[in-house]
This record gives C-alpha cells, structure tokens and sequence, in this order.
C-alpha cells in the first residue's frame, strides 16, 4: 500500500488511477430509488423512450462511483480525502448497465493555504472513463490536505 | 402536484422549495461503505480524532439527498431532470448526524441551445441548507430542459 501523503509530497503533473467497477442494472435502480427516483433510473420500458433511450445511472450514482474508486485507489492522503469544493463538473455520456468504469487524477495546482499553515490545497482533475475510454464525468476537486507535522514548528 | 415545465415555462428569479430529509447515523455509515469509505463518514471514534471532530456525512451523500430533494420538490421538468454539468460546487460545513437538510433553488439564466432547436438549459442556483438555515452545500446545475412539441415545427 502507497504511504499516506502530506501536502510536501505532492507534485504538480503526478498522475494516479484506480481500480474498476462494472456496474448493473441493480445497482443503478438502487441508488436512483434512494437518490434520484426518476424513471431513467428506474425502469427499462419507460427510460426507452425518454431522453438516453434507455436505463442509465443517475450522473450522482457515477460521482459517487468516482470518489470510491479514488478512496480505494493508488492516492493516499494523510488524514484522509476532504474535499472543499468541484470545478468544471461535466457529464460527457451517460452511463449503462454493464458499463465498466475507472478514475485517472492528475494533480494540476498546488497552494499553501493563506488562513491554515497547517495545511494547503491540492487540486486534481479527476476523469472517469468507461471500458473504451471515453470520459462519462470529468471534475477539478480541490483537496484539502495536511502538512507535515514539522512544518507546523 | 405542479404542471411539468418545458424550456418557455421558465423564468429568471423563481424559486423552487422543497421538502426535508433528516439525515442519521446508519444512513451515513451504510453510504459511506459503498461510496467513500473513510474513517470520517464510518467510524464514531475515529471520527473524533479527525478533521471533523466526529462522524459527518460523506459530501457526495449531502449531493446524493440533494438531488433528491431536488426531484421530490416543487419543480417538474417535462423529460424529467438531465443535468449537463455543475459549475461553482462548495462544501461550506459539515453535515452531522441528526442535521435537517432541505434546497432552494433558483432560476438565474435560460438560454436556446445552439446545437439542438428542440431544447434549451436552465441555469439554477442550488442551496442546501440545514435547519439553523446555514448552507452546507451550494452549486450550479445546468440542466438540459425540451421546448415544447409545437416549438419544433
């Protein structure tokens, strides 16, 4: 497993991926029933003649996807992912059953935080991909991660 | 139940409200096991001697109940909700367990699409606010809204 990484440890250019999740017509009509009740989500007949022309994931049961996939992947942040705000959130084509979906981050933007020296904020493009490599959502998020100890002193 | 809106039943300034959802522990825990498992969101002790000072809710759960509450309020939209992207997306404050959460969204820019005479977006600015009225989460949501059928002839 990676080493938790503290603000110091980040460099700009540094790419990290994920792991895969293949999703399922269940799994998309559960998180829409709890979260999104929208017949798109929800029912094959009656999504085939709406807008996707047929059962897609809620673009939030995909977000949610995306942070698993980064939590459970390469990056390791000291204290954990806290996450401020998003950028640049785009839905780029919506997501199927049998869909199999990964994350590439790429940190852009480092900066010390001008009210906290104890910690600085990192910012990543986040692109979650399906199984031909196309983006479904792409977003900055902007991390929130501690400093060094040390550096505190 | 209010009439479904097409793009022409828009309005720059309404506002929208909706009902509330208040939110508990095994609700937090049970997303966070499938969505962002860290300490923070799963764990009561751990949490305590983290960033939050004990256990919040995942960020991606408080736009997951969002969106919910966004589809259950007073706003219908013919096709149902197709949201493009989300600009200006911010976490202002945790959100913990007991906490009541409800949205106000308002209509703030309608414009044609230029690619697809039959639709058009409708820019809303999305408040979630807790009960002491303080917003947790606020973002903008670009949805993509059909004129209506006789629009198109």
């Amino acid at each position: 497993m990676a080493p938790e990484r503290y603000f110091e440890d980040f460099t700009i250019g540094e790419t990290f991926r994920s792991g895969s999740w293949t999703i399922d017509s269940r799994q998309i009509k559960a998180f829409a029933s709890e979260f999104d009740p929208q017949p798109q989500h929800l029912d094959e007949a009656a999504a085939a003649g709406g807008f996707f022309g047929g059962l897609v994931a809620s673009g939030w049961h995909t977000a949610a996807l995306t942070i698993r996939l980064v939590v459970l992947g390469e990056m390791r942040i000291a204290g954990g992912f806290v996450g401020s705000g998003l950028d640049d959130f785009q839905w780029f084509r919506p997501v199927r059953p049998g869909d199999t979906l990964r994350v590439e981050s790429q940190v852009f933007e480092i900066r010390q935080s001008i009210s906290r020296r104890d910690q600085g904020i990192v910012r990543l493009k986040v692109a979650t991909l399906n199984q031909h490599d196309s983006p479904v959502l792409t977003l900055v998020v902007n991390l929130v991660v501690p400093r060094r100890t040390g550096a505190m002193k």
